[in-house]
């Protein structure tokens, strides 16, 4: 289970994020969960046109739209995902429906219960290859369905039946891009998890086009705190079933963030323009170059690793670019316990054993704020050599 | 399961809501779902104090306070909400844990997690008096956990193991007062939904003090559309689950909904000192005129049955006064399916059956807009005699 209260950390306000550039050693810097405020300074520029305004009258009712299979999201919000996509061109959004959720963690447990519940055979496996996102094991796992199984690794998977496999590309934690692996030729569905696929991340090199893929906010703008993800849907019965998942789980989805992601993503789609302050184009550069310096720090001991990823022109900047994941998936070159390393270092790090991997692997959140991450590059230098380390 | 999207209604949008005052006689109106409605006048007649503005920047983070058991709540949701029930006098707060949820429908499902993970003994049986809240039966079955199962009414459950009694007071359908039922001495547990405990619904005639109580902020003022609800949880483990529920079910809450809900709340605290336009003075006499209304409709053929409800003297308003449900236990008093004889006149309500009950009764939102609740009692007062009506 994610444990992401009842630790000391480096955390602060909005307001005093940029008061103390230097971290003292003892502060615990925490870069465990993808918290993504690394982008605020962004928004911290923006004029008003990014302010959302509203009234004590408005968004009262649970309905937006009564005629919609997802009768809670606001047309608006339809309008502006849709925009959005076709101006990035990473995913296909004709003939599909849109179903919002409480982020994307809320849509995948929607679309869990949407395919098993319309599976003629349960529970069905859930499977991922490793390394995979560490919440999909709990999110599969918490409420000890009768109707799904998590059932780990997709690679090694061989039990019989229906299954549902877990897709995340750009992979969260290792950055790669992934296809299905499983592929039977009956009884399996796929989800494909599109957090990441964005161009600050990675070239956005085709226009996807899958059967239900979920996207989220958080990881676009960093408006982690809206809780605003949506799902792509082909087929309509799946669909319903995801509404009506989210019908009994929250009545809906907030109308508040709604309004503000509707805001956010219309002048972001703007910014797309040339001769705009591009957003993309800001957060490209800012994600090329923590890679960078984390590569310098890498590089200059023999203690760690980090994946290579190959350059690919990207359709939406028109050009050959480097990849920059969310996340960093950072190893050992031994057999160790990174994460206890780090600990001792007080940079928590999310153990590569959650993600179905070793424990000489860890996930550093790469969307920290400026401060969080200048201190976790400043400890990780001073790690030159693990023979002067207690084990 | 409840269906919420796939009618033809006459729900409006904020806008038009009162264009048109005359329903034609083929509008639905649907007042099967309790949308809260009803008091949007109010705040359309308030001023600039209930209105947020949220600047680009703000709120991007998922965590609110790290310190706290529940690391998503904005502290200063928190203060509101103890400000509001010091001064309405309906709860302690006091030596409590404050849990914010997507609605208390997500905070019902993290409480009924939370009790029966934390029992020896699984699954455990969910049980609450008849006629009961129909979505309760629904969140309790439709994943299929093996942690719980429903069990249905209170009063005639007598299967051995632990138990957790779901006990809403004033009752959603019927509106009277409620205890719990089951009542052993060992293994039971209790979960208080006091989404109705306000004086513009019920004279509010002590302070209540239970171990885990549900508030909702859809049914206080009327901002369904937000999604807040929040628990008052006495023990600390208790709390911690439901917290764990809430971090894997939708990573926290919408920090624009408990933004506004803040500002809402606390402006609302401040209508209820003297000489302030008070909104539960306002609410009170909305409700009693529209039950006063719906009474004399029943009361002039005899074809109908409403509950009766002893007056009381309510601590807040300092005087003895009436009790106005949010929803109206309707009945007949023939054996015949009341739906059905409603649906014949495009009115919606939903069945008693769907309540543990017979299809005798329906349970009618009382909280729609005007016209809906004009229109609803101008074809109620058309059925004078079901002998006319084909069976």
């Amino acid at each position: 289970m994610e444990k992401m209260n009842g630790f000391e950390s480096s955390k602060k306000s909005d307001s005093d994020s940029n008061k103390d550039k230097c971290l003292s050693d003892d502060v615990i810097i925490n870069l465990d969960q993808g918290d993504p405020t690394a982008f605020q300074e962004y928004w911290m520029k923006m004029t008003d046109r990014f302010t959302v305004v509203i009234p004590g009258w408005d968004l009262m009712s649970y309905f937006s739209d009564t005629k919609n299979v997802c009768w809670f999201l606001e047309p608006e919000l339809e309008k502006a995902i849709k925009a959005l996509h076709g101006t990035i061109g990473n995913a296909a959004t004709e003939e599909r429906y849109i179903v919002v959720g409480t982020g994307s963690s809320q849509l995948c447990q929607a679309a869990l219960f949407a395919l098993s519940s319309l599976s003629e055979v349960t529970p069905v496996s859930i499977v991922a290859a490793v390394p995979y996102y560490s919440t999909y094991v709990e999110e599969a796992s918490y409420l000890d369905s009768k109707l799904y199984k998590w059932e780990g690794d997709a690679r090694t998977f061989d039990k019989k039946g229906p299954y549902i496999e877990m897709v995340t590309s750009p992979n969260n934690p290792d950055g790669t891009m992934r296809e299905p692996v499983v592929n039977r030729r009956e009884g399996g569905k796929v989800i494909h998890d599109f957090a990441y696929y964005w161009p600050h991340y990675t070239p956005i090199t085709r226009r996807q086009d899958h059967d239900l893929m979920l996207f989220t906010f958080s990881k676009i703008t960093g408006h982690a705190g809206s809780r605003i993800g949506w799902a792509l849907v082909k087929d309509i019965e799946v669909a319903k079933k995801m509404v009506q998942y989210l019908t009994v789980n929250s009545i809906g989805v907030s109308k508040e963030s709604q309004t503000r992601a509707t805001t956010i993503l219309n002048e972001l789609t703007k910014t797309c323009q040339p001769q705009s302050e591009s957003f993309f184009e800001y957060g490209y550069e800012k994600m090329k170059s923590r890679w960078e310096r984390l590569r310098e720090v890498v590089e200059s001991s023999d203690v760690f690793t980090l994946p290579n990823y190959p350059q690919a022109f990207c359709n939406f900047f028109g050009k050959t670019i480097s990849t920059s994941p969310a996340f960093a998936w950072l190893g050992l070159k031994e057999e160790r316990d990174l994460g206890s390393l780090l600990k001792e270092k007080k940079v928590l790090a999310r153990g590569g054993d959650r993600c179905g991997c070793d424990k000489k692997y860890v996930r550093v959140n790469m969307l920290s704020r400026d401060d969080d991450y200048d201190g976790f590059l400043h400890r990780l230098a001073t790690i030159k050599d693990l023979k002067c380390i207690v084990p």
